[in-house]
């Protein structure tokens, strides 16, 4: 059983509409709030050698990036913070406050608990105005797929490319992009997190469209094996790029650094240069 | 180093004012919204022979205690659960979404993680207007004090008196209590989770003033010898009734079940039958 199969169980339970998107969507009058929560910890999501102040960081980046992709504005984020020291708690606090004030959202404070693993859970807040709200399931045929940023970076960084490593431990959410997209038009958005191959299914599936990418025009990350480049730009995760469709006469987007890499069409799946691409990515593995 | 001194520490960095309430309040056009963050986990949270269900109904209801703590109306939550196994997702998530649902709110979504420590956190959004928001800091002077329910029953529940059990693992917020007593006039609330005493040590300094109970008034779980239930309901942690203060004449509040236990002057300190009363409760250890 992976996460997928584990969010449709609970989809049966708390209603299909509620995890559709990075975030949930809530009635505010005349605007939406969204609201997403992400859990990291230290076996899965902390590699060796990465700082308590990057741990902060990368917790408050990777909701703010849940935010971004809807195309709202972030207004505050909580961190329950866990952890074995409490000497670790100050670097975790300053490193989420930072990566908070960086994209003028605040960190308002949260819980604080002595755990045997160092897990940290961010929650963030955000508001967008009606028209501007991007969800998973616009993508209209017609539309093209284009990504901001080089996916792959994080996996890289991970494999043990000093250049990429930055990526991998404070990486960069897209929120100002995110709320520049929403203005302008993205018809449907997610963050490639857990990889861009899985997150075009999933963009596809939730729009009940076809997506087709050119594999040649993908970024990919600099100073790695052309081969292992398209492995980690497709199926690596942790990068926080977002993966939009848009009319095709909007792009490009000022303000927005994005490749166009494919476009949408009628019917169902995903290809890259006309053959099935593989739907596989980052996720949790259970039993 | 306790909770409370890691909490003046990360007051230092992100600012006193997100840190005072039992939630963070946003400015909302012509409210507030209000947000709070809880963590439990299995050693610390779970006591043996608590089912998943229980667990999932525990971590909601913390979070809607804090959200009725503020005077608030609660709008959505979010579960971040981390399991050993995933079979005990359906049973978690049931238990969450069932007290959601009996307090007006709704399960919206959240994360889920492979985590050794089942470990839940659970994150509220309420929304109150303006003139009902209620905070720690505005007792003042010639208030009373009253507290909800009967405190002391967690931890008799805990401490093996079976009729006690229900109270502590699936505790009941008192949501709609904390929307009363916010449009009727409460100066000062907070949620007695930590305690009774603790607490009304806490809503003392955070308003400046001196309060002073009365023992004898103060309820005490029902079935247990008068020293324990007296050490319970003042020392004991895990019940979820709201302490608060208001104007003499405001009291009793209809459709609020709560007993005077004291009231407020000018000082400061915490005094019960005119003695100091101690400073404690529950607090989690480090090193």
């Amino acid at each position: 059983m992976d996460d997928r199969a584990l969010v449709q169980m609970i989809r049966g339970i708390i209603g299909t509409d509620a995890t559709d998107d990075d975030c949930a969507v809530i009635e505010n009058g005349e605007d939406y709030l969204v609201m997403s929560t992400d859990m990291i910890h230290e076996k899965t999501d902390f590699p060796k050698g990465m700082t308590d102040y990057e741990c902060g960081w990368m917790a408050a980046a990777v909701t703010l990036s849940d935010i971004a992709a809807m195309g709202a504005t972030p207004l505050a984020l909580l961190l329950a913070t866990g952890v074995d020291r409490a000497d670790r708690v100050e670097a975790i606090i300053r490193g989420a406050d930072a990566c908070c004030r960086a994209y003028d959202c605040r960190l308002m404070g949260g819980d604080l608990d002595a755990h045997a693993e160092c897990t940290l859970v961010s929650t963030g807040l955000g508001r967008v105005s009606r028209d501007c709200l991007v969800r998973r399931r616009g993508a209209q045929p017609g539309n093209i797929v284009a990504v901001t940023g080089t996916p792959g970076q994080a996996q890289a960084g991970l494999d043990g490319y000093p250049a990429h490593w930055q990526a991998l431990v404070t990486p960069r959410p897209g929120v100002f992009e995110g709320q520049v997209l929403g203005r302008a038009g993205a018809t449907a958005m997610m963050d490639v997190s857990d990889g861009l191959a899985i997150s075009l299914h999933d963009l596809a599936e939730a729009s009940g469209v076809r997506m087709d990418v050119t594999g040649a025009v993908i970024p990919r990350p600099e100073g790695v094996s052309y081969e292992d480049a398209t492995r980690y730009a497709l199926f690596g995760g942790g990068d926080f790029g977002l993966l939009f469709t848009c009319p095709a006469d909007l792009f490009p987007i000022a303000g927005v650094d994005a490749t166009c890499i494919g476009h949408v069409s009628t019917g169902e799946g995903v290809f890259m240069d006309g053959k099935p691409l593989k739907k596989a990515g980052y996720a949790h593995s259970w039993e």
